[in-house]
């Protein structure tokens, strides 16, 4: 591993200085690459789906695994589009004058090597390469081993892209091998790793959290609540709860907490309750909301009283808590001891709720009348997205490329010294 | 330390929804009880030092230890001068409209929770208090055993200054056990603590950093280097030299390596060379830089060979390491594998060498043409101060109120939902 970061810090100097031509050849190279090789790459996948299924590995792993020939295609046309963003290394903002003569401003320059750690899927490999180059980052990879052949054929696909424009082929490398030592000695390098990115399950990141000696932008829980404001226009409130709690299930930005002020509890959680019942949603509910929702008729499987535990709960599931809150305040509050500190809606025609909703709750994503599933860098316009993190430390929220870069400080002087 | 940390975190929603005149007064009130209570905070000083003095402990501790009449009134101005700086928390930016109809923009808000953990300095209590409160920061500030006494009496106006505007006094806390075991326990809960400042040498700093479980704003070495170009003005060359190495020695933008281009080193070494001789700077030289200074009739102890530890070395005394290179290139490639990160400038009146090495060289601060004593908040025109960064994740170089700040995401919607 020292090797690798050695030659991932080397080629990181290159990529930093490399033209913006270079990197967009390299990742058109690559896409090219892929779709050449979309052969090759469905045969390595076909080998890690036998193997893992031999093993007796779980079916959502095994269709996170698997890769067809759309998948190839998508990954292609995912470095095109990379290719296809502005980039970011270089530019130059804030220059100001200041009394000593000097002109101060800041550049945005790569982190210099970044390590992304993975799981099953294998797009991952391509993507997180992609990302990695057009900010100027030197990429040490390292996929999940069920994925071990699929990952090298498309690290060969990525290595023939950057030969092509003339980068080094160590600006990406993926580890080839599957050892857990691996991923321990990557992560406390900091000579070598600038940043590490964890793409996976919880354990997975908790773990690697709890071990690195290298700064991680990590993303845990997305457990997103929305609040229905006393002053809520009644034409937003059913359409945004239906789709931040409904659209999808399994996604970070899904809505796991609802909170109603008690003034429009009686008014709003009827028609709720019985959307959330006709979708199938089992509802957590405090005692009041419980009472409200028993009298709109909701009842059996589908309602029970909410425990402690529900209000921390991310349950990427059809479950929703539901609690009745006196206001603004309480909302707030609540929000700020139980969110995981990912997205947060308010749905209020009252201004100063809003703007103190804006300014006061904790979390990562803060919104006025839009469902928590905007939270999400394509949505956000960034481009692309590495992950969305839960830190407040560099990155929060969507992470696009710009959260894979940094500023220095620029000095434009003319022979001035300190007095 | 779960006590202080859970009520840190109460504070910190207080505070986080201050309103910039809250924060001000409590500044002023802070800067008044200070006035108030100077000779309540001699007297405390005065039992700190003479305990240190009975314990033996060292001149250059005793020194920084010391707080005088001009001291506290430095202090009472500096929460005055914090109070007038533009409040960062609550600042929208970079508002645009997606096609979804959605509205994303950023607003800056405080990190939350800012843990400090200081040396001797007493007057770091009421300067970091004051950069935390400003950013709408609860902090916990631990400072070196030595100060306890004085320590607790600058806590105590501070306590005063927050009462006075209404604001919870356990916003600034300042520890009272000089329990190494707090340290410990401080820089490892992320549930309440959201990024910890260590102030002071770099034992201490090392120590933090590699015990942390919290995210830690660091300073370690300043090696910084000037390059002098073969296009250098050299009416600019010997006074930046000059001003870089001389003006102070003790300082971490105090240039400890000077690269000088084959094409000018005879004709710039041997003034330089003369004018370190002159200000009793001891010079570590390469074989080549040797030969030009002997020949400009330097010699004895100011002059030896270096040797690679030196190109390693922030020496913070009159030493400098001085080294030909080819050119801009070798210029490059020496900073980016001996320098600390921290501060670098080239002299030149070519354009293309000045913007490569803005780019190409990898440190907080790059500089052309200017002294790397400018490397600093107050030169840089932040108002302030926390620290000086050499990492790269979240704040690089100069930190002040901004860097203890991050910024969320807000959404501006009228009723959007995800299609």
């Amino acid at each position: 591993m020292q090797t690798v970061g050695r030659e991932a810090r080397a080629a990181s100097r290159t990529l930093a200085a490399a033209s913006t031509d270079a990197k967009n050849s390299a990742l058109v190279a690559m896409a090219q690459a892929i779709r050449d090789s979309r052969d090759a790459l469905l045969a390595a996948n076909a080998a890690d789906l036998a193997e893992a299924r031999a093993a007796g590995l779980d079916e959502a792993l095994i269709d996170r695994l698997t890769l067809s020939a759309k998948g190839v295609e998508g990954m292609a046309a995912g470095l095109e589009q990379v290719a296809a963003l502005p980039d970011p290394v270089g530019e130059i903002t804030d220059v100001k004058r200041r009394p000593s003569g000097i002109q101060v401003g800041k550049m945005r320059v790569p982190l210099g090597v970044v390590g992304i750690i993975y799981e099953a899927r294998p797009n991952v490999t391509a993507d997180a390469a992609a990302l990695c180059l057009k900010s100027g980052n030197a990429a040490i990879l390292r996929g999940g081993k069920e994925a071990l052949r699929s990952n090298q054929a498309i690290a060969s696909c990525v290595r023939t892209g950057l030969a092509a424009a003339g980068l080094p082929q160590t600006a990406v490398q993926v580890l080839e091998t599957t050892d857990r030592a691996a991923v321990g000695a990557l992560i406390t390098m900091p000579e070598f790793v600038d940043v590490i990115v964890p793409r996976g399950g919880k354990g997975l990141i908790e773990r690697i959290s709890s071990e690195a000696r290298v700064p991680v932008i990590k993303h845990l829980d997305g457990n997103c609540h929305v609040y229905v404001d006393d002053h809520a226009d009644p034409a937003k409130v059913l359409p945004i709860v239906e789709n931040a709690k409904t659209q999808r299930y399994g996604t970070c930005n899904t809505t796991e907490s609802l909170l109603v002020a008690r003034a429009v509890a009686p008014r709003f959680l009827s028609d709720i309750g019985r959307m959330l019942a006709a979708r199938n949603v089992e509802m957590r509910a405090c005692p009041e909301a419980l009472a409200l929702l028993r009298e709109a008729g909701i009842e059996g499987a589908r309602l029970s009283p909410a425990t402690e535990q529900d209000w921390h709960e991310e349950y990427l599931a059809p479950i929703i808590a539901i609690r009745v809150v006196a206001g603004l305040d309480e909302a707030i509050a609540h929000i700020n001891t139980y969110s995981s500190g990912h997205t947060e809606a308010i749905l209020t025609e009252h201004y100063t709720h809003a703007m103190r909703f804006l300014r006061e709750v904790d979390s990562a994503s803060v919104m006025v009348n839009a469902s928590t599933r905007f939270a999400d860098g394509f949505e956000y316009g960034l481009g692309a997205e590495i992950g969305i993190s839960t830190d407040k430390i560099h990155a929060r929220g969507p992470v696009g490329l710009e959260g894979l870069t940094s500023q220095k400080w620029i000095v434009f002087g003319n022979g001035e010294i300190r007095r």
